[in-house]
């Protein structure tokens, strides 16, 4: 067994007779993004759980009155030091749920906290590529996959873990397949007075992480990410040839949502302005079918990273380096 | 007994014998965004059941398998014809779930495909006055403490229908609280690049609402509602002294979150293009402490109209006819 499954056994072992009955799923910024997805797969396959995604510091006081022994809390955070994730750790093991946490050091502050840490992975952490069996996302499908089997008795655990561990040539593709695109709208792109991302199901965690986690916080670009629906009752009032939007259309049963965004996009923008990444054309020959769709915004996040590298490069602002704030004042 | 609490009675009296242990709320756009302070609301209070959000379309498309004959789903469009909603009442009807359509018009297409209607008002639809008691979060509040009553034998209807009866000079008295503020920051907003409204907990559906369907909708302002703990992951980088935010300062126990941000703003930003508005500087006396906070964002929205109003009077473009594809265009 690879030792992530060892991992995933070990840290739902612990909750050896409890029956779950709610999950909560807890994090900020980009490590709340993959909870999104998570939400999306689980609500997808449980009739006897239910599944909250919460901001750690809107968690904490908000307090929800089900939060509980019946409760399962998996946070998440990459240095295991966010302080408002460590607090709900606490927070939530005072309250008697069985807490999980993920992050890059078991060590961290996170990892005392919780009942049971799984160690992931992350490229730009360590400067050397991972695979995508190790990262946040595949860790965070396993957990949910292995409670699948002890709330609903689905066991599809060995299946995820073989279609995660196919993953990363896929996403190598994905790098050579979107490669002139980049290329052709980061030119486009650079000046923009705002950058939407628009996406629905599993991958609008995505949009959301390379809204605020990305364009805002490495490039400074205005942004949000919208609801591939939502965009059609308010923020669709704001296209016009000069607006710029990537499109993320997935392959789960929302892609019709996005595939309609997209349409009235294509009508009304400028086509050279709309970035869309279209999971259709992906190599995911060898995910099974079932899984793809929540595989498909591991692919289109890790996709982009090389899009905004290269907006950084014409703007002549760093990504990490360049920020202003983080990391670089600690008295807020 | 008023109208309203019959209506709520009787839609709910259809329940009969139901053991509801999940709940939806769903609906798009301004209708949506009142759901999130009902989730606010209904986790704040019930051990008992849990409460999801959704868009219409996502949750068609996403088909939750906990949706059975123990969910109650509430769904709520003004017009009752909102496409997405009227097929996700459908959908849910078909799933075995019990439906509550809350809408303007009761002969609508949402009130036909529902087990139970509840009618609203809403000062636009009609361009009289309503009475605060008669709206949309009114009647949702109204309808989820009727719930709790039967989930959790929680009895707070009869105490928040008072609180809500008392509501409407509270909204009277902060239009003439903020009526200066507004106008002094309608010139330094007309020109903004974007406009960003940043709140949480009960408050964040009123800054999404605001951020979506007015400044996106109905002036073409790039924006965004920022969550008030996720900004310091991620969207606080764009802030400079050019950036325009709206800040909603609730009441409720994620004011902390607010208020760190409105700190970092002070410090960070202009202060005359940070509009604050907190809860604190309403006249809520007559509001039961235990329910103020989740009126404070009705008495936010209502005022913040009329800032609306002002931009749109500087900009020299109409707030409702302004729009080009809503209402103008329908084949998409």
């Amino acid at each position: 067994m690879p030792k992530t499954l060892n991992d995933i056994d070990a840290a739902l072992g612990g909750l050896s007779a409890r029956a779950i009955t709610s999950v909560f799923l807890v994090a900020c910024g980009g490590s709340l993004s993959i909870m999104h997805p998570g939400k999306c797969f689980l609500d997808a396959y449980s009739s006897a759980v239910s599944c909250d995604v919460f901001n750690a510091d809107e968690f904490v006081s908000r307090k929800p009155k089900r939060l509980g022994p019946s409760s399962l809390v998996i946070l998440c955070s990459q240095t295991g030091n966010t302080r408002e994730t460590v607090g709900a750790a606490k927070y939530a093991k005072a309250k008697g749920a069985y807490c999980i946490g993920m992050t890059l050091d078991p060590k961290s502050s996170l990892a005392q906290e919780v009942n049971a840490v799984v160690q992931y992975k992350a490229s730009y952490a360590t400067g050397f590529p991972i695979d995508a069996a190790d990262s946040n996302y595949a860790v965070l499908y396993l957990l949910l996959a292995g409670l699948l089997r002890r709330t609903d008795g689905i066991d599809c655990l060995a299946k995820l873990m073989s279609s995660l561990e196919r993953l990363q040539p896929a996403i190598d593709n994905a790098h050579l397949t979107f490669k002139d695109r980049f290329e052709a709208y980061a030119p486009r792109f650079q000046g923009a007075s705002a950058i939407y991302t628009l996406a629905a199901g599993p991958c609008y965690g995505a949009a959301y992480s390379y809204s605020t986690c990305v364009l805002m916080e490495m490039q400074r670009f205005d942004s949000q990410a919208i609801h591939a629906n939502e965009f059609f009752h308010g923020p669709f009032e704001v296209v016009d040839d000069k607006t710029c939007v990537i499109v993320l259309v997935g392959l789960d049963d929302t892609r019709r949502l996005t595939e309609r965004a997209l349409r009235f996009l294509e009508r009304f923008a400028s086509n050279d302005r709309i970035l869309s990444l279209d999971a259709k054309e992906l190599s995911l020959e060898e995910i099974e079918p079932e899984f793809a769709p929540y595989l498909v915004p591991l692919i289109f996040f890790d996709s982009l990273w090389k899009f905004a590298y290269k907006l950084a490069a014409l703007r002549n602002l760093p990504m990490l380096e360049g920020r202003r704030y983080m990391k670089k004042i600690n008295d807020y």
